[in-house]
């Protein structure tokens, strides 16, 4: 007898009959012999509709109240999922965050799980039932209810099936699984039957809304197997599991684009230590996540520095930036949010050389300009003009051959 | 410095600019120099928003689910309006039964509080918040969500107020106070300015729909004084308070009436002990609330036997009837839904006679007929064809001059 999380997102669960059709696959499941214990998010569009309610009574809601507001969303998919459960017939409890001991740290809106305390739940199940947990949330020391940020319930779901020594974490999605690229840019963007964790990071981080960033590292941390897989078919989706042997996975596993991002340049900064950190500190306190960070020497001591973060945060940036601008005697500082960020990302890469080099190359050859360049073990990005990035992610796509399967990848 | 329990029903808090409303009613109190705790319903048809969406999935769902669902109704309007004040400018935190320890027993949908840890509140009040709790839910202790039944708000408020030993309870509603009798019904009614507890209790139980009568034995038992008012204007609602020198009560305090009930006659019953027991236990396990009983001496040695129940629980009341018929060996039942109930209330009766008569005169006069009467020590109630229970109401408030403010009753 296995012992199965599944992890439904908002849309499967979005509408009456979806939870009965959610709840058809997970009596399958048991009746296959399985343990199965259940993690959704909260009915698709709700979480939307209690932000408008917050925002109509205040324009900056209080942290702490809003995760006490957008908490009751899961609660109401959790109970009709159990109800829906128990009218085909089966066994079902549903519980919340504070019931089944889910303890984060306190940064409310964007919570830690710091421990999962699974006895509820194993007692639960050995009764029989199938075990509905409310994703996303959880509660602080204080007895304060936290949420994990967007996405939050796939960390609630391997963070379940961590704490319960789980067999399997099926993360059920409107998608089949992970892709080369994405489907809607790139024609013939292949699924992928395995991804290793790391690879998961990267594409999870750059873009790629298949699964939150937090959840993956937790798989990784705690050496969960997870199975991205739609809940709209019976198809078999990817797996992501730890590295296998690196040497016969392929260098390049996929093609990642997002146009979600601006680049801010500080130009004339004086070049001298400490500014930077004087810079960062304040872009850290307001919030604000920084993804590239360049520096390059300018001319006569001075330097320029650039970086992107979400065009969505660029309004709050710049309120920040205007006192750093004075503080650090910077010359003039310029937002571009007409960018688009292309990465391409595998494991190989490690033992490979060349890979960034041929990257390049093939955007020389498409006349495609790059305004940025990061790198990871495992990763290149380049920032282009936004109006470029499906070209460049379809050029890289062909380039790398990622539309063949590769026989190898099954020993990863 | 007082400290004040308001509670706010649903109507009041069933859109964000009435949430703002309410919290600059609340403010002002705080600014009158008063500790404020507030307790609050859920957004006018969320309740029934939630209850629709459970029969989509379950047409039975399980109670304990439902109290799952249902309680997220009042996390939404607390937390919305911690957020609200907090715009306005005032410091203001939200909790659930959960957080402040609002302990009940297991009975789910229709749970009864136990205990109340007031530490929590006590604790942010003193940190100058003004502090919001969800009304109507509360926990067990095996820590599952619980709620108290439809008006359970009042309740919740009540017993906050006797647990932190509150110096009022305001409960906000859509209407002025209690009345002499349903405005809708006798144009002239008049608005009671004090209205001792017993007399609120049996006008609660009767179909005033003011208050839930569980949240007045309460106030009873632990001493709380009411306050019922409206939160659409500034008016002085109705006080209910402990019963004062009941010889200066008015005989008559008002009249109500409620038409959801239906009449039950089970003809022909064998007269012998235990009969009663029998049909009345199944009815019991079956859950449904008994109102008024008769019962008679027929002919040959077998009685007839009859009870008012809620009209919505008559086709459930059919099923379990149907095996007790033949156990009991009824020659028949017969079901009446055509009735009103009409009742007088004053704990001024206790002292004063002839008051069931008066009331049987006037309906006489009107040539109302009488199907059922029942009485307490300070109630008369008669069961008449339902289209003449306005007519009944009218001619009781005439009668018992209750259009008149009575100037001792200032002295209660």
């Amino acid at each position: 007898m296995a012992l199965i999380v599944q992890k439904y997102g908002g849309t499967s669960v979005g509408s009456p009959d979806r939870i009965l059709n959610v709840a058809k696959r997970i009596i399958a499941s048991k009746e296959a012999g399985n343990q199965v214990v259940v993690v959704v998010s909260a009915m698709g569009g709700a979480t939307d509709g209690l932000i408008d309610l917050a925002k109509k009574v205040n324009k900056r809601p209080n942290e702490r109240e809003m995760d006490m507001l957008l908490s009751t969303g899961e609660q109401v998919s959790a109970s009709l999922l159990a109800m829906a459960i128990e009218a085909l017939g089966h066994k079902a409890i549903s519980f919340n965050g504070f019931q089944v001991g889910i303890l984060t740290d306190s940064s409310h809106t964007k919570a830690k799980i710091l421990n999962i305390n699974g006895d509820r739940i194993k007692k639960s199940l050995k009764k029989g039932n199938v075990v509905i947990v409310t994703g996303f949330q959880g509660r602080d020391e204080d007895d304060n209810i936290t949420t994990l940020g967007r996405g939050g319930s796939d960390t609630s779901a391997v963070a379940i099936a961590a704490a319960l020594l789980a067999d399997e974490c099926e993360i059920y999605t409107d998608v089949d699984g992970v892709y080369t690229a994405d489907p809607r840019i790139v024609k013939n963007a292949r699924k992928l039957s395995k991804i290793a964790c790391d690879e998961m990071l990267e594409l999870a981080s750059l873009g790629a809304k298949v699964m939150q960033s937090r959840s993956i590292e937790f798989a990784k941390k705690f050496g969960v197997t997870i199975h991205v897989r739609s809940s709209f078919n019976n198809k078999i989706g990817t797996i992501i599991t730890e590295e296998g042997d690196e040497m016969e996975a392929p260098v390049v596993r996929g093609v990642t684009s997002t146009i979600s991002e601006a680049k801010v340049t500080i130009i004339g900064v004086p070049d001298k230590p400490g500014i930077a950190a004087e810079i960062f500190r304040e872009i850290s306190e307001a919030n604000i996540n920084i993804d590239m960070i360049i520096q390059n020497v300018g001319e006569q001591g001075t330097t320029d520095l650039s970086f992107t973060v979400e065009a969505a945060d660029l309004d709050r940036l710049k309120d920040v930036m205007k006192p750093v601008e004075k503080n650090v005697s910077a010359k003039k500082i310029t937002y571009d949010s007409d960018i688009g960020k292309v990465s391409i990302v595998g494991v190989g890469m490690k033992s490979h050389s060349g890979i960034a080099y041929k990257m390049f190359k093939v955007l020389a050859e498409k006349k495609i300009n790059i305004k940025m360049i990061s790198t990871s073990e495992i990763r290149v990005s380049v920032v282009v003009e936004q109006e470029k990035a499906a070209e460049a992610v379809n050029a890289l796509h062909e380039a790398f051959e990622l539309d063949k399967e590769i026989i190898y990848e099954a020993k990863l």
